[in-house]
């Protein structure tokens, strides 16, 4: 690529998380930044999208950098549909998301918002990467990331990605790496541990909290990888057909 | 199984709607059910959990069906998380959501609550199928359907569905079907097309809207196969990993 990439950045912290703020400065240095983000907190959103209600969309200056940016009432996939459809004059060369306050590693990256925008945009063909801190404090150290996120990012610039492919790259909290792991996602769950409570009026109600369950002794995936100080980075598809069971299914008497 | 199934129903149209009254029906002829489903629509809403807010969940009667029902303020994520930790005395048997006033096939199905909540029960062990008819009207006609979704459920129960595996099932509009085609999920998008409005103060907000496009010939799909007036079956993973190109990620120059 001889000019300059053309980049779009979101997240689901919302547009003025540190996190975020990190990838915008590293993203800077290597092309021609656009961002649009939500708001404000999206975490948990999954892939969710906006058709019941309106959204709302308008340019945002949060610092001196470079970049363009708009911020919306919308999830991160929101995000992405409105940045390629209406604000960006053409289909960017990369989308990154994050970097997120808290891990999507395993089963995390069906809940998460970072990587629901990081899928959207792999959905309309633009390369794409989720990048996470298995840190959730707001004053997170995103510092010793931002060497290897502007290598990882290089690299998806330089080599491509195939079609049906975003990347999601989770950080450990540490101040220096083993390396980058290629991992598959760890089999995992969380066991839900519903909080009940009673309101001023004497009504119950519920706060969701859980333990997240490793399920997976296998040393290749990135529970492994991360809980051994190494950078996880898990190829993720889009397509979920579970092609290895088409064909037990076909014996099933269905008609 | 000797004894009566229990069934956890759930949905993402609210459990008033047309489509999760019919399927309560024809579970009831199979086991003991359960239902936990949102108290309104939850269309688009992906796996989204709450986790920001709190949780309403109380007993409801809805019909004079033997069921037990629950409305929750949650998500289709959220309502089999509660089901499952608070609500049930034992882990159920099976799970099924919709019937979904409109598709869930293809690449709607990342964006589908109907879905979601299967994939939840399937992260939690239990097997799950999601259904959903190409009918987004409320007063679609499900009757149809009941025949299909009856021993489509009954091979579910009898066969199992391997661990990491739930089914999601679309009936395409019509009187009869041509019977049910075990598929692959289509390669498709939705192309945005925003619409643009002026508030009554003059404020710019938007309508997501869009034009579902396929981009996949294969007659294996789910989308040929919705076409050809058949009942489509997609084995759904929730291991994202794109097992093909780790070998490939392996080569780059990351450290």
């Amino acid at each position: 690529m001889s000019k300059r990439p053309l980049i779009l950045v979101s997240n689901d912290d919302g547009i003025t998380a540190p996190g975020i703020r990190t990838l915008i400065s590293v993203m800077n240095e290597i092309g021609d930044v656009v961002v649009v983000a939500p708001d404000g907190p999206q975490s948990g959103m999954g892939h969710a999208v906006t058709i019941d209600n309106i959204l709302h969309c308008s340019k945002i200056k949060v610092d001196d950098g470079p970049q363009v940016e708009y911020k919306t009432s919308g999830t991160p996939a929101d995000c992405i549909k409105i940045a390629v459809s209406e604000i960006m004059k053409r289909k960017p060369d990369l989308c990154v998301s994050g970097i997120n306050h808290g891990s999507n590693s395993s089963i995390n990256v069906i809940y998460s918002g970072t990587m629901s925008a990081a899928v959207e945009a792999g959905v309309e063909g633009i390369p794409a990467i989720g990048f996470s801190l298995l840190d959730y404090s707001w004053d997170a150290n995103f510092e010793p990331l931002k060497a290897h996120i502007k290598k990882i990012t290089l690299n998806v610039i330089e080599n491509g990605l195939p079609e049906g492919v975003v990347l999601n790259v989770n950080f450990p909290k540490a101040e220096t790496f083993k390396g980058v792991k290629v991992c598959r996602q760890a089999r995992a769950n969380w066991v839900e541990e519903f909080d009940k409570r009673k309101n001023p009026q004497g009504k119950t109600y519920y706060w969701l909290t859980g333990k997240f369950t490793n399920m997976d002794n296998g040393e290749d995936t990135d529970e492994w990888a991360l809980a051994n100080n190494y950078i996880s980075m898990v190829p993720v598809q889009f397509d979920l057909t579970a092609h290895h069971f088409i064909q037990k299914l076909n014996s099933w008497n269905l008609d």
